[in-house]
C-alpha cells in the first residue's frame, strides 16, 4: 500500500536516489520455481540505459544487478527477491549550483513543498534513474509471463515531436526493425531522418516529447479485476507513474471520442474478433486479443536555454541546466513502458488465479481467435505448472 | 486492496448490480466531525442520473440515499459510512433475449471468460449504474475538501463526437453556463446546435464518444505520493476505471508530445507560475495550481444497429440492442469524473498529513500564487481543524 | 487496507452500529460458482445470537440476512456479495443516561479521545453486535472451504471463569455434545453444573471471562505466508480483534514457555506427525495437521455493580449498567472465533494459489498423515474446481 | 499488502536469507526531517545479536548497517529508507547434511510443502536472522516516537522455562537492571541462578521457552483503529509473526478468563485510571496508560538430542542438529518484541493523524493521568512538529 511499492501480489518495492550509493528493489510474491540469473537483466537494462547513443544523456552506469535474496541454486524460492545496483557514475557537482533553485518542470518545487527537504543531487528520488529498477523487476515478470502463458510485451516509439512512422502496420509490427535502431522506431526508412532531427534538436538546446506504444500478445482472456482494479485502470496508473508521462490511451484512446459506436465496437465472428479498437480490454478484463496502449511523454525540462524560476528563499532566479540530459526522454522510455505493462499483467495473472483458479479452469472457453489478421499471435496457454521451470 | 474498494485511507467499497435489489457503498476512514445528511446527495446524483433529458437513457431511478451507519446526530463519527440506494426501475425483461449472447464492445464476453458466469440483467456489475455510488461517496469527499481546504472539483464537456467548444477560456470556465445546459457544455452559444446534433444521432441509431475535462482549484501544494502513488498516476487509474473510458490526460496530455521543452516547462515568477502546461502536478505532487485532467469516453456499443457476435455456445448471432441506452454516455459522465478526482484528492490529503503532518506544517512555504491569470483561484488553506465542522 | 476491512483477497468490509438502522458487510473477492442462499445464514447467526438462553443477554434480533448483490440465480458471480441485516430491537433509551459517561472497561473513553465524538447507543460501533457480520461473512468462507478442500472449522468453550472441562480429549472432541448445550461445552456431564454457576453469577451482578478453543481440520499443508502474513500471525490478529479478547494461543501457547524442546517439537514418523504441540503451524505455514488455537475473553465490564468513572466534562461519576448484557460474553463468542479462523483460512487459501498454484500443484507431496490418533481427520483434498459447485 | 511488508503507512519490507549475501529492509512512508545515522543502529542490534554471551548461539555477525537511500545530509527526506547488512559469518557447511531432511519443529517441512523448494542454508528465510531487520527498522520508529511523542518501548524477560522473577513490580520495572544482565531479567538477585540454569540446560542438550513482556509508556490516548485494525489486534499479529512465538497477551491476558468483571474493569478517578488490567487498550484504542503485552516463545527445536523425522523422499530419518543454536531463543527475543511493538505504534500514530489530525486536535481531552502509581510515566505530548528535528 505504501507508495514505493507497485502491485498487490507481485509487489515490487523500489528505493534509491539518483546519486545515492545504490538503487534497488524487492520483489515480493514471486512464484517459486522460476530460473533467474544475473545474466537475465543486462538486455533490458541496456535498452533503457543512458549513454548508449549520442541521442541520450551521457551518464555511464554499469547497472550490474546483484541478486541479494530469494533465489537458491538459480531458482526462485517464493521468498522476496532483492536486486541491487550500485551507482558508480554520480557526478553530484554538476548539480551543486542548483540545489537551492527550483528547476521549472521538475519535481524540485513539489518535493520541497511536500517534505520541506529534498535531495538535489541529480533529482534525487525523482530522477529517471529510479526507472532502472522497474525494468529490472519486470525482467522477472516478463520471463514468468512468457514461460507460463506465452505472453510477450513489446514496445516501440510511435512519435517523436511531430514525426510519426510512415510505412507502419500496427497489426504487424516488425520487431526486428524496432530493436535494430536507437529510437525503437518501427519504420526502418526513417532512421537517418530521425538522426538528423535529434542532432538539430540537441544543437538548439531544446527538447521534444514522444509517444510510446506497447503491445502485449498471447494474453488469455479473463485477466483484470472490475471495478477499481480494472486492467486498463491499472495500466493507466502504471504508465502515468513513469516520469514525464502526461497521457495514457488504451486501444483507440482519444480517437474514440470522434468515432461512431458502430465503428468502435469490435464485432466477433466465428474466427474471433474482427477488429481491435478496444485495445484488448472490455469491462476492465482482457479479451484475449492483443493488448494495446499508448503513452505520451512531455519534452524534458532540463535545458541549456535559460528560464525564470524561484529559489528556496522565494527570490526570482534564472535557471540554466548544464548536466547530462536527454533531448527526448521518451526514446529510452520504451523499455520502461514495457516494464510497467509486464508488472501489471504479472500481478493480474496472480490475482486471477487467486479468485478464479488458473486460466481456463472456471469454464470451458470459446476458442477465441485473438485477431484474424494475425493468426499466429494468440499463442495457446502453455499450461505449464509453475514448478515446471525447475 | 480488493478490487471493489477505491482509496487507501478514504476507502470506498461499492457493491451492487444494475438490476439487483440495491446498490451501495461503504466509506471507511472518513474523518470525524463532518456534517452529512441525506439532502447532501441529490444534487450530484441528479447531475449523473439517467432519464433527466431526452438525450440520456430513459431509466428513472429515485436514487434515494439511505445513510446506514457512521453518522450520529448528523455528524460523521469516524466509523464506516454506509450508503444504500434501492433499485426501483429495473426492467430485466429488456435484456432477457440477450442473456446468452455477447454484446460486442461490452463486458459480457470478458466477465463470462473470467468468472464462467455473469449476471446479464442490465449489464450486471459492469453497468454504468455502478457509478452512482462513486458519485455518492464523492459527495462526502467534496464536502470535506471544500470545508477544510477550500478545494473545488468541477467538470465540463470538452468534446462530443467531433464538436468542440468554440468560445472558451480554460482559465476562466463559466461554471454557471456549464450547469445550466444538459450537456455540461461551457459555451452557451452551442447548446441549440448540440440538441440538433444529438437528435440526429439518436435517430440514426448510432452513438458518439465524448471528452470530459475536470478542474480542481484551491489545491495546496504537496499532495501526491511518489513513486507509484503519484497524484497523476492515481487520477489516471481513477478515471480509466470509469466505464467506457479509453484515455486520460493530465495538463497538456498528448499535445505535449509535439511540444518543445522550452514551451512546456512552466516558468515561475515572483507572482507564481506563469503557465500550467503541467496541469498542476510535477513529480506526482500537486504544485498548488489548478489541477487539470481530461478523459476520453468511447461511443456506447449498445445500438439498434445490428452487429455480428457469438453466443455462449460459440455460435454466430446477430445482436440488436433495444433497451434504454445513451447515444453519448460521456455526457452524464461529467459528475462521475469529478467524483473520481475528488476521491483521489481526499485520499491523498489524508495520506499527506499522515506522513508530513497537515498542510503547511512541514516547512514555511513560498506563498505560491497558483495562477496569475486567476488571482482568486488559489484559496488560502482554511486551516480549520477537522472538529471545526461540528 | 482500511480498518473495517478484513482479509486481503477474500476481503470483508463490515459496517453498522448497534442501534443504527442496519448492520452489513461486503465480501469482495469471493470465487465465482459458489451456491449461496439466505437459508445458509441462520444456523451460525443463531449460534452467535443474543437472547437464545437465559445465560446470554435479552436482546432479540431476527437477524434476517438480505443478499443485496453478487449472487445470480443462487450462485456467486465473482462480484461483491453484500449482506444486510436490519436492526429491529434497538432500545436506545436503555443507554441514554450514560451517553455522557465513560463506562469503565469499555471503548467509550477511547472512542471519545480518538474521534472527539461517539455514538453512545448500545456501544455504537464497538458493540458486539458488529460481530454478527463476521459470522455472516464466514458462512460463505466455511462453505467454500468445506466444498473445495474439505476443511471444517469448529469451536468449543474450554473454560468459564475457573471451570474447565473434566472428561475431555482434545484429539476427539465430541462435536455433537458441543452443539447440544448452550455453553458449547465439550463435556456433557458438566452442563447442569454450569447452569447453576451462571445463575449464581447473574444473581451476583458480576461477570467472568472465558476461553474458546477452535480446531480446523482437513487443512492441506502449505497455507500461510511468511513473514508478516504468517497463518498464526493473522489468526492472532483476527481473534484479538474480537471484542473483549485479551489473549491468543496457537497449539500449546503459553504452556510452551515451561516445556523442553525435546517435548515440544513434534516428531514425524512414516505415518505422519506423532504429536501436535505446534497446533498445526510451523514457520507460519500449515503442516496439514489439525489447526488449534485458543482465545481468552475478559469478563464483561457492564455490570449492575456500581463503579467509579468520569463523564465527558471530567467529573467523577458512579456508573451502573442496567441494559441487557451477558454475564459471560465468551459463551456466544464460540461461533465468532470460528468465523475469524474461517476468514483467515479462506484468505490464505486464495493467496496460496495466487503465488503457488492450487494445493498440490507445486510439488508432489509426502502423503502427510495429519494425526495418527485421528486417522479420519485429514480429509483428502476434494480437488473440485471452483466451477464444480454450479 | 505483500507478506514481507509490515505496516500500512510506515511500511517495512524485509528481505534476505540466513546464509545469503545480505539481509535488508526498505522503510517506506517515514516522515521527513528525522535525523538518522549508522550510529543509531548498533545499540539495539547488539542487544538482539547472537554470539554476545555464552547463553546464546555462537554466530558472530558485524551487523553493520549501510543506509542506501532516503537520508540526505543525515536527515530523512520522506523517500524510502533502505538499510543493508551483509552476512559475513555464514557457515553453510554446518547445514549441508540436513538439506534433504525436515527438522521437526522447524519450517523446513512447511516451506517445502508450500513452495516445492527451500533454501536449507541456516533455515533460509525462516531463520531468526530475519528479525535483525525488524530491529533495525524499529530503531527509526523508536526514535521518531520518542522525539515526537515521548513514547518509550522497553521489554524484559518475564519467564525462562519455569523460572519467574521473584522481587518484581510491573509498575516500576528497574530498566537499568534489565539492561545490565544478559537475560534482560528484571530481578538482579536471580542472575547467578539463571546462569547456572542455562549452563545445565546447555549441557543437557535440551532447550526451554520464555516469556517476554513489553511496556510502552508515554502513549497518548487515541491510537488504534477499530475494527480489524485494532491496536491490540495488530500487536498480536506483530508479535505472533516473530519466529517461535506461540502466544500473545494484552494486559492480564489469559488470567482475565478467571477474573470477575468487577475486578478486571479499570476504574477511572479524577486522577486517572486506578488500575491497568486492560493493558492500556480499550476497544482497540490506546487509553493513554502504559501499554502492556506478553509473548510466549516455544523452546527451540534444534537440539543435539536425536529425533525422528522424514526426508524429502518420504523416508524416516534421525535428525541431530549440530549447528549453532540458542538453548533459549526467547532471551534475545526481547529487543525483537520491542521492535514489533514500536513498528505497530509508529504505523498507528501516522494512521491516527491521517484520519483525525494530530494528537489532541480532534477534541480537547480530559487530562488523563495514565497511572496514578507512576506519576512520571505519562509524558506529555511534546507537540513537536515533524520538521522540528531538522
Amino acid at each position: 500500500m505504501a507508495s514505493n511499492t507497485f502491485g498487490k501480489l507481485f509487489a515490487v518495492t523500489t528505493f534509491g536516489e539518483s546519486h545515492g550509493p545504490a538503487i534497488g528493489c524487492v520483489i515480493d510474491g514471486c512464484p517459486p520455481g522460476l530460473a533467474i540469473a544475473p545474466e537475465d537483466f543486462p538486455h533490458d537494462l541496456e535498452r533503457r540505459a543512458t549513454g548508449r547513443t549520442r541521442h541520450t544523456s551521457a551518464r555511464h552506469e554499469a547497472d550490474e544487478v546483484e541478486i541479494l535474496s530469494g533465489v537458491y541454486e538459480g531458482v526462485t524460492t517464493g521468498t522476496p527477491v532483492a536486486l541491487l545496483i550500485r551507482n558508480t557514475d554520480a557526478r553530484s557537482k554538476d548539480y551543486a549550483n542548483i540545489a537551492a533553485q527550483f528547476r521549472p518542470g521538475h519535481a524540485d518545487y513539489t518535493y520541497w513543498q511536500k517534505y520541506g527537504i529534498r535531495d538535489p543531487r541529480g533529482g534525487g528520488r525523482s530522477s529517471a534513474r529510479e526507472t532502472t529498477m522497474r525494468v529490472a523487476a519486470a525482467v522477472v515478470a516478463k520471463k514468468w509471463l512468457a514461460e507460463k502463458y506465452g505472453v510477450q510485451v513489446r514496445g516501440y516509439l510511435a512519435q517523436i515531436g511531430d514525426v510519426t512512422p510512415r510505412a507502419f502496420d500496427v497489426d504487424n509490427v516488425e520487431w526486428a526493425v524496432v530493436e535494430s535502431n536507437p529510437f525503437f522506431w518501427p519504420d526502418a526508412t526513417q532512421v537517418a531522418e530521425l538522426e538528423s532531427y535529434m542532432d538539430a534538436l540537441r544543437k538548439s538546446g531544446d527538447s521534444v516529447g514522444a509517444r510510446v506504444d506497447v503491445i502485449a500478445d498471447g494474453l488469455p482472456p479473463g485477466w483484470g479485476e472490475p471495478i477499481y482494479g480494472k486492467l486498463d485502470g491499472e495500466l493507466a496508473a502504471a504508465l502515468m507513474s513513469i516520469n514525464a508521462v502526461k497521457g495514457v490511451e488504451i486501444g483507440d484512446g482519444f480517437a474514440s471520442v470522434a468515432q461512431k459506436g458502430s465503428l468502435h465496437r469490435d464485432e466477433i465472428s466465428a474466427d474471433g474478433f474482427l477488429s481491435n479498437h478496444a485495445g484488448g480490454i472490455l469491462g476492465g478484463i482482457s479479451t484475449g486479443q492483443d493488448l494495446r496502449c499508448s503513452t505520451a511523454f512531455k519534452p524534458t525540462s532540463s535545458l541549456r536555454l535559460p528560464v525564470q524560476s524561484l529559489d528556496t528563499a522565494g527570490n526570482v532566479v534564472e535557471v540554466v541546466t548544464t548536466g547530462r540530459h536527454d533531448p527526448c526522454v521518451g526514446i529510452r522510455a520504451t523499455p520502461i513502458c514495457e516494464a510497467m505493462v509486464a508488472l501489471v499483467l504479472m500481478d493480474q495473472a496472480l490475482r486471477h488465479r487467486a479468485q478464479c483458479g488458473d486460466v481456463g479452469e472456471v469454464s470451458p472457453r470459446i476458442p477465441a481467435k485473438a485477431d484474424p489478421k494475425k493468426p499466429d499471435s494468440g499463442k495457446p496457454d502453455s499450461g505449464k505448472p509453475d514448478s515446471g521451470k525447475r
